[in-house]
């Protein structure tokens, strides 16, 4: 283990004014990322890091917590600290459900329904589903789950006028875009999403099971059906602990390149 | 004002079990997003954002706290606390450098480069270009800055024997993929991303001038050439306070749809 843990061409380095606790982190993490640490392995206590490294207990207690708060390292109360699975991708590369993404992935989808209702477009809401403000919208709010292990909370809104009845169905069995397509005879054929980094709060952790504070993704998705109608708009908050995106991006134009 | 922060749609409801913060929070964000607060705006004080909404200023000062963590309001100590203007936008619609996004965004791109060397690369990185371990390889880190702002902090690794040379190029200057372009007849045509939420260390925080713990978002890209090389490996961390990533996505496929 100490073998794996300091290949040659790494020495803790005084000088270059990276901060210690960042160097081991780096370390470590290249050692995951490399699998040269693997998956359930066990890591040496802070005591015996902190004697290999030749640094204190605190700077190696510091380089740990990040990588746990980060998903890359697993802490087990009483037990020790484990190097965590890889994390989660989603690919990006089309549109898709969360749970064709899950079968890509080789996870095993399920949702938990916590809230589902007609209520009237709040102004912004309203503004992205391209609807005059208090138009009555599904409200379907969703925590995802991958063999399992929550992943994120989903709150879509969809006109009421384009799928009336909507609220009947149980989500927590059925798929919203396979729903929409068999019942409704509307597809998803393209969507715009942004993403960007948030701190879990408080009660978004309890039901996610991650610690406040830790980082995870805020994904806005505004999806287009067929015939080019605004069908959806959801928000979702991510764990980022457990999971990343991915995509594969080709240059489409060569005009007027790099300038 | 006091109109513009409770639209009558808003009513903090203590029965949800929902934090009377968060609902602040999400009320404020709201209006942010519907541009009813408008950028550089400034808002009431804790004391009088409690007494409207009938809270402590404790439970204000929590939803403020997170909304500037999250960029979308900013202090300015000993005036007041302002709403941000919008976030920068980074379309992955298309393979770009960051300076043609930032073209794209109507932000004045410049770098800072940090550090630039050959050296022989770590085992991880040699991976990723698809090199012998210890292979030399250009080691390139730069600053990024958006209207003078720093956004990211880009760490690029390029295969030595493909650009001999290329460290003696002043990349504060140039831009790294119209050198590639010009000067060694290789495009960037392709690239996978991938995207995960980190927290802001606070040895980036310094660089990046946002506070340590802050969100931001962790990019890895490999991008190829015109004959399919792997011709760099990219790690970035991006502020996360001040950017998102947009892309647009279209299905592909319409087989086994939402199984």
């Amino acid at each position: 283990m100490a073998e794996q843990l300091a290949p040659k061409i790494f020495t803790l380095n005084g000088a270059t004014g990276v901060p210690l606790y960042v160097q081991i982190k780096q370390n470590l993490h290249d050692l995951i990322e490399a699998q040269t640490l693997t998956e359930n392995q066990i890591l040496p206590s802070e005591t015996e890091l902190g004697t290999h490294y030749k640094v204190s207990r605190l700077t190696v207690r510091q380089a740990i917590v990040e990588l746990v708060r980060e998903g890359y390292l697993r802490r087990e109360r009483g037990v020790g600290t484990f190097v965590a699975g890889p994390k989660l991708t989603q690919s990006l590369a089309r549109v898709g459900s969360f749970s064709e993404r899950m079968r890509e992935a080789n996870r095993q989808p399920a949702s938990r329904v916590l809230s589902q209702q007609v209520i009237a477009a709040p102004a912004n809401i309203a503004q992205q589903l391209a609807l005059e403000p208090k138009s009555p919208v599904h409200k379907l709010e969703r925590l995802r789950l991958a063999n399992g292990e929550p992943v994120m909370i989903e709150t879509a809104y969809l006109p009421e006028s384009f799928f009336p009845g909507l609220h009947k169905i149980k989500f927590a069995e059925a798929s919203l875009y396979r729903t929409l397509d068999e019942k409704f005879n509307c597809r998803i054929v393209a969507a715009d999403e942004t993403v960007e980094p948030v701190l879990i709060t408080r009660q978004e952790a309890k039901a996610l099971k991650t610690p406040a504070g830790s980082p995870g993704l805020l994904v806005h998705v505004k999806a287009f059906d067929q015939d080019g109608r605004i069908v959806e708009y959801s928000k979702s908050i991510v764990r980022g602990d457990r999971s990343r995106y991915m995509f594969h991006i080709k240059r489409t134009s060569n005009s007027e390149e790099y300038r």
